[in-house]
């Protein structure tokens, strides 16, 4: 997989895309990044690549011109004939989740452009944009924070990056439900206790457990995920259990 | 406000922290930064700070110690007598909003719990976290960029750290609508044009288009913000009339 992103800060990039796994990813040939400076693209002689907005108002839109440039100069790089997705940070997209994030996985090429404090340009978004998505409902700076989530959440799904196959598979999100606690040693910590069961060696019982308090969480703080993943029968029984106990 | 991060990958950081409008703020004085890799709070003799699961199965647990001895020398060094708010992020916690952002934006200080691929042991979340926080439902390879996430919307929030005192409060989200599409230089890039009321000059037309195309936008793309925000009778109104005409 190829990962373009577009921004005016590059340096932003430098500690995350060089940590952990999105480096190891890189190392084992699975995705190659990079980030291009899209001022270098502007053609008026000081490089600005954001202007007044029609109409008045407070905040500076991104030009149309710099974006349109470098997009298709990276697209003509790419050599395998896909055409690229590209995925305009912003607080008005679609709302990112993880099936997205799947979706995303199977691409060949991402292009990510990141604005910052600004607008931008309308044109951009209608003839260049083919993804418009926001991470939240909440704001930032600038998309850079929000590409490098995605990119993260991207690359960790693509073959081989995360070490154990099954890793992933288990997350949150993948199954429908939270996740149930964790306990590591000491069983005894400042007299704080890993509950009994964790420490019986019964399998059996021990998957129950699990099971029955990741739909207790599930239950407590996020129900509206049973709508999107329907519980088994034996899960609906077990939460019937559980609002009686709770 | 003080923000302090918990990671052993404090490299991540360097770069966001250290760019635009997050390192603008701490050059002001509205912020002061503190990564600390909790790794050298680890008490035993390899400094490891994970370990495997009681009752089996994949992936790692963050030990409990690390984290209770980081986190509560960073509370002693705190001298203003206000608890620090404790921020663990996971894909079980809240979902952050920007309503929680302005909520956060008024605390003094901030501690960041950032775990990488494992679980936490649950003594932490019990004993140690005032707020357990998810920036989404998407699995994320750790907490780090989900704190970036929200240091930069709280610390965007800020006295005097955006340049002009109004550019947030025009921000998506803080007026219930997405934002009505922007325009910039020049009126005709390409063959694609600038719709003429914004060229007009007439301010009241002006103000009545964004206000409308806002509406639509909301209108389809996320007509759950209207359940939130409910719209002024005029608002009322302009959406009868998008939709007739979409």
């Amino acid at each position: 997989m190829k990962i373009d992103i577009l921004s005016i800060f590059p340096e932003m990039f430098t500690g995350v895309l060089g940590s952990s796994i999105l480096s190891k990813a890189a190392e084992k040939g699975a995705v190659q990044y990079s980030v291009t400076d899209f001022r270098e693209f502007a053609d008026n002689k000081h490089k600005t690549v954001d202007d007044y907005p029609y109409g008045g108002g407070a905040g500076m839109v991104l030009k149309a011109q710099p974006i349109f440039d470098a997009v298709s100069s990276l697209t003509e790089e790419n050599q395998t004939g896909n055409k690229p997705r590209v995925i305009l940070m912003c607080p008005q997209g679609e709302r990112y989740t993880q099936k997205k994030a799947e979706e995303l996985a199977q691409e060949e090429h991402l292009i990510f452009i990141c604005g910052h404090y600004e607008g931008y340009d309308e044109r951009i978004r209608e003839h260049v944009v083919t993804d418009e998505i926001s991470i939240g409902d909440y704001v930032l700076t600038g998309g850079e924070l929000a590409s490098m989530v995605i990119v993260d959440s991207v690359v960790r799904l693509l073959p081989d990056v995360l070490g154990k196959a099954a890793s992933h598979e288990q997350d949150s999100f993948s199954t429908g439900l939270l996740e149930h606690p964790h306990y590591t040693r000491p069983a005894d910590f400042r007299g704080m206790k890993v509950p009994d069961v964790l420490l019986s060696g019964n399998h059996a019982h021990i998957e129950k457990w699990r099971t029955k308090e990741s739909i207790r969480r599930t239950w407590n703080r996020r129900p509206d995920l049973f709508d999107e993943y329907p519980l088994t029968d034996q899960q609906r029984a077990w939460l019937e259990e559980i609002k009686k106990e709770d």
